[in-house]
């Protein structure tokens, strides 16, 4: 990944992703700061597109590897409000920082800031389009809890997934199913719980064709839930600015018939489509996936910026 | 204070106040920056509710003990403006930071947060409970005025104290009060200048009659002005969103009949409450109350996160 | 300007623009990072009136210097909004920081912050009064594009500048003007497009009676354009709030019929008044600007808070 952006899930395979993992998990038992990795690089956190918890995880994961931090916490008041360009911004960052974190309403704001930006770039959410590192520190978590899956399983030891939401237009569900196709000789079968019909959109449906995998839609987790092992829940309720009313085939809570050791991920924010009352569960693995991912995010920040010589030597790397 | 959170007077009692001005006292003339602290910690300021001198102050106090910062400046864009809930909130936080500092306008966000937090939390203000570090440097600027305070003072040294504001409602006024319960044995009495019949409040009065003391009330501060030795301004205009008009009752400026050696304290902001035709008498405590501040903030973000040990050998510590 | 405010051009001469270009020049050439020159300093970023570029460009160059940063993106969640004055808030950063770096909506705002602050501050944009760090970023572009100009040209040497815009109400158009007189010797003309009969404004007006220089006033840029050597473009399309549109004889484009070797400037952000197909041709010194100005506010911060002893040594410095 060094000197590139990291935009789509398309640009990994397997082996990248578990490199990635490797490294994550070498930093999470690390100590790590006195080596201060990203010393004198600035990281412009960009989010156009509002956004507390990711915001912050980044920041958190490069401070935590000494980079300095420049913030755009809100795009209301900046010149993009006002009509400027993306790629005008772009050249702009030229001149202010090393790395960019960029979230933005607009789907091709990535391919817009990119007409200028010279800096390597993280996406952390376009519009309907991805949000690679989620998805990336949703696989680092279910690798934690199943190792096995890093290799090639047994037929009998393949897993279950399930996915709530709406892969077409939500881009971490997205992110999350594409990365999950880099797995799927060790995946039985997905499942898809979407009030929508056509939950895949046309570009999606494409792609599971190449990948001959072909999801199974339904409109009620109920139906499905004691075959997953995974279960990706997620926020449906807002769709724009509106909020609706869910109802129990889009809800998880302790009295669900999960299989007993079935995982629940949630990228978070979340309402009361996963109840509080499986927090303390084994089945909790939402808290480790939001945890994990500040390694994830730094183990790609490291790399994009080949800054392996700054590793303490305990961290032998390739 | 080594790990625990610092959300209520209630947890101080004089001994730890009068511990912590100490130490306040010494950072102030210690040149401290090059022990580096707070080094490798990272101080998240989540101000929900935005306060622009308060937030300052803490990121200052931090930043200077070469703590890093992440910042939330406003709630209106975060997942809580949508109803994701503070637990959740608090259970993000563990993974990006080693201390919060919260400001919100809910009561009760404090006991949300704590459902899930495990990082030590300083209460910068919880809709109409407590500022407990307000009350601290409010007291450490007193303190200094009138060293003799810490101890126990003689009947004719005792100290009046007037205090113009809603204690019942007033965050920064409660603390105040409460903190001042502390000293009582060295005040003689204490004027509450309120338009409101009863200012303070079920649970105030009652702890007000448990610590035996009996504020006198009243609606005038010219009334009493010429008996403090110690007024406590402040900005009681508004009211929610609202703002209302105050008269002289309520004011307080150079030919307000002041002791010649009484002392005003602020929080600060001010609208014209406090006159700035005070700002250049000996009347003029709220500059160094403001100054102080950011001092007693750095004595108890060390002392929660225990790092005694980093502290010049010059600072001797219990 | 050691221990100085820079807010207005008027405290420039010649020779002091050409000392602060110099050692940018240096800066720019120099690795700085390893000497800290800031180390310690706490940077206030103050932009009651938002604004991306100039605050990014601030903060990144106080954090390459090893500075930190406490930071106001926007004024509308700050006591201001509610009425205190600018006179406390500058008693409040005596408290907080070491420089300020203040952007206000009102021109007063600098003489109001200044009845009480004792920090050195740097006038980012006062209203419509002035902006002079950008004004250095420009003359600084334009010393590095034609180096002759540091001295005395001959009478052929001598250019002819065009200015875009409302030098009257234009804050950085002013300051450009502005600090353009203090080349005067090597200006052959000055030409300024608007669409105002009056663009300078009575003071603006005697200021170049004193300097006896006599802009030509012209509504239509493509009467001037093929005389321009430096053209200084400017987004007018913003009125306030309002937004108006823009013919032909406000707009640069490549089939403009600009001199072979003319060089146009912009502040940034542009809309479309200045055509992205110049980017890529030698007349787009913008770029150049844009990225000179980090190390221009880089060596005012560094004389105004006199750490030129921090230099590395082959910083060679007077």
């Amino acid at each position: 990944m060094t000197g590139k952006s990291c935009v789509s899930v398309e640009q990994f395979d397997k082996e990248l992703v578990l490199e990635l993992c490797k490294f994550a998990a070498l930093l999470e038992v690390t100590e790590i700061a006195s080596s201060h990795p990203l010393d004198e690089l600035i990281v412009i956190t960009a989010f156009f597109e509002a956004s507390t918890r990711t915001r912050l995880s980044f920041e958190s994961a490069a401070l935590r590897l000494d980079a300095k931090v420049i913030s755009i916490p809100d795009g209301k008041t900046t010149g993009s409000a006002k009509g400027e360009s993306l790629a005008d911004i772009g050249e702009m960052m030229n001149a202010y920082g090393d790395l960019v974190i960029m979230r933005h309403t607009d789907t091709n704001s990535i391919n817009e800031i990119h007409e200028k930006l010279r800096l390597p770039l993280i996406n952390a959410g376009n519009g309907t389009g991805e949000h690679p590192t989620q998805a990336l520190a949703d696989w680092y978590a279910i690798l934690k809890w199943n190792p096995k899956l890093k290799g090639v399983v047994k037929d009998d030891e393949k897993i279950t997934l399930g996915i709530l939401g709406t892969p077409g237009s939500m881009r971490a569900v997205r992110s999350f199913l594409e990365m999950s196709l880099l797995f799927k000789e060790n995946i039985k079968e997905i499942h898809i719980v979407s009030e929508l019909a056509d939950p895949l959109g046309a570009i999606l449906t494409q792609k599971l064709e190449e990948a001959d995998v072909h999801p199974h839609i339904t409109n009620d987790i109920n139906e499905v839930i004691s075959e997953l092992d995974v279960i990706y829940m997620n926020s449906i309720a807002f769709l724009g600015d509106g909020y609706k009313t869910l109802d129990s085939r889009f809800k998880l809570h302790k009295g669900s018939k999960l299989k007993s050791d079935a995982v629940v991920l949630h990228p978070l924010a979340r309402l009361d489509e996963l109840n509080t009352n499986l927090d303390e569960t084994d089945h909790n693995l939402y808290f480790t996936q939001a945890h994990g991912a500040v390694f994830v995010r730094q183990a790609l920040m490291i790399s994009m910026l080949d800054r392996f010589d700054r590793l303490p030597d305990d961290i032998p790397f390739v």
